[in-house]
């Protein structure tokens, strides 16, 4: 039986986690299942671990990609997952594999990576260096840490609880549409900020520290594959589910104006689009505006609510007089429902 | 100006951690350069952490390696980075891309990490699975501890110190050569030990650990890139240089069998051959004995003396009746040594 008849990526994952991950104990505090490991390593501290491999062709193109925007990008993601367990990035290990390119592409591509790893207090401590035969693969590991109980899991949402979601989803998935259709040059003169969200995204780590120091967050997670994909994913932890009302997605202009020139819905955009790392929050209802002032004050980023945690098993995304059941779970099914 | 003509893979890695790599501090025990990265995250304990990745056709095949023994070896190289820094690997993070391939396939490749990881006390706690286009690639992220001042570094060799190894170096580069001209079924049935050496390598975290636990190690690291690779890296840690007698190099009857077999040069195996998972390690002669007894004591492994540390900045190999030598730091020159 091939992946796919299995049940896909989400399938494997559940399968590898229940039979060969390790389950929690007093050390590993959270294993396999949130945006990254907690280990105990100090009466006080917990250790916050994450990684993730990137494939040319599958994770990224060099035609749309420069190396620097590439090195970036690759430690941005890891370091928004730090950001999402309410943590703070320490060391990035760095291991790529590069055919014998030109030595200037090796330091764009790592200029870019410390330079997003030093934005975030993160130093590049070790990794592997292989001169490969073809394809390129970049795997960053990122290190972070949280004190004991200042931890923010997938897990902890309750129903009633109202979501919020931090800047203006669908910006990146935007950029890249734009980089498809008009290359590298074109898109970044018409669409800059969009383009910007695809090629240098900013993990939200100051706005996951505001957030988490308020003490209210039920739950938190990052949105890098997407909200349709991950709110399944934070539902399934929490053991709940949830319904978003896409009107109140909150979308930025310049997603309006790339999606009518691109034949494409914004909303649509907004809901399905990854590669983006906006933050996830769910919240009791009285303590929205606690979270949100302390998110604003300490950033400027706008945080929206767009939706409710409910006792349901279901996630349902409601359109202005109708609502489509979401399959728990699974991003493929969440991908084909109806408008 | 590509890789290649900058100065090649070891090159490319020094300007990295030159340019990018964080700098010792007290956190920061030891970054870039040696087995594993040290970080102190308790007063009396170092986290360690080495990262390896992996890809199809440039580090494995499919038709020389089963998927068990793919996963075997992936963990199993990390988890010696951990006990050639003194340390005990305590948790493992798995990166991996695969394209649809059979359920059992993953199965196996994870049956394989987990055996090793658990033979030798770590725990899968997370990573990142992705369903790829074609090529299949893995990266492993090991961690390990040790107590602060019992870390054994590359740096520390002396003018003087005896160089130890532990097992019979080449067994594993045979059976890669057995595997490649027989194929695997048969390469199996003949040469047993030397496929095993090469498809299942036991890192040696028992030995690493008594070793360190004398007292007495200046230096180590492992010779995942063989010894003639190997010992000029560590020479160049501690700024000293080496000579090495090749006679004295302990070849196993089955490799001197199977060079034969092959038309290739058994000491060269010995000398050149990598992926496996010896331990290089130097010592004062006066403690030789104590080291040697420590090691065969806890775990039967064989150790020999192969030649010394000196103060000259070169690596040295001795034959019968001539000495040849070899350029520091380089595996590529150091492979063009003349017998």
């Amino acid at each position: 039986m091939r992946i796919s008849e299995f049940g896909g990526e989400l399938a494997i994952i559940e399968f590898i986690a229940r039979k060969y991950g390790g389950k929690p104990t007093d050390a590993l505090v959270t294993g396999i299942g949130d945006d990254a490991a907690l280990i105990q390593i100090a009466n006080d501290k917990l250790l916050i671990v994450t990684t993730d491999l990137l494939i040319e062709n599958t994770h990224f193109r060099r035609d749309i990609i420069d190396p620097y925007s590439l090195g970036w990008k690759s430690v941005a993601a890891n370091i928004s997952d730090i950001a999402a367990m309410g943590g703070k990035p320490t060391y990035t290990f760095v291991s790529i594999a590069l055919d014998d390119v030109d030595v200037s592409f090796v330091e764009e591509l790592y200029k870019g990576m410390y330079d997003c790893a030093t934005a975030y207090g993160s130093v590049i401590a070790g990794g592997d260096t292989n001169v490969s035969k073809d394809r390129r693969a970049i795997n960053i590991t990122q290190l972070g840490e949280v004190a004991v109980g200042k931890q923010v899991l997938r897990s902890g949402a309750k129903p009633g609880d109202c979501i919020l979601v931090t800047g203006t989803p669908g910006d990146s998935a935007a950029g890249l549409e734009m980089l498809f259709s008009y290359g590298k040059d074109k898109a970044k003169n018409l669409y800059s900020s969009l383009v910007e969200a695809h090629l240098k995204p900013k993990p939200r780590v100051a706005e996951a520290a505001a957030a988490a120091a308020t003490g209210k967050l039920h739950s938190m997670m990052d949105i890098s594959d997407g909200l349709a994909a991950d709110l399944p994913k934070l539902c399934l932890a929490s053991g709940i589910g949830a319904i978003v009302t896409v009107e109140s997605l909150p979308i930025s202009p310049a997603l309006i104006e790339a999606a009518d020139e691109l034949g494409l819905d914004a909303r649509r955009l907004a809901l399905n689009g990854g590669e983006e790392y906006e933050l996830l929050m769910t919240v009791a209802e009285a303590d929205v505006d606690i979270v949100r002032k302390a998110i604003v004050d300490a950033t400027g980023t706008p945080v929206t609510a767009i939706g409710r945690i409910t006792a349901d098993l279901e996630v349902l995304v409601e359109y202005a007089n109708q609502a489509t059941t979401i399959l728990k779970g699974g991003w493929t099914h969440f991908g084909k429902a109806q408008e």
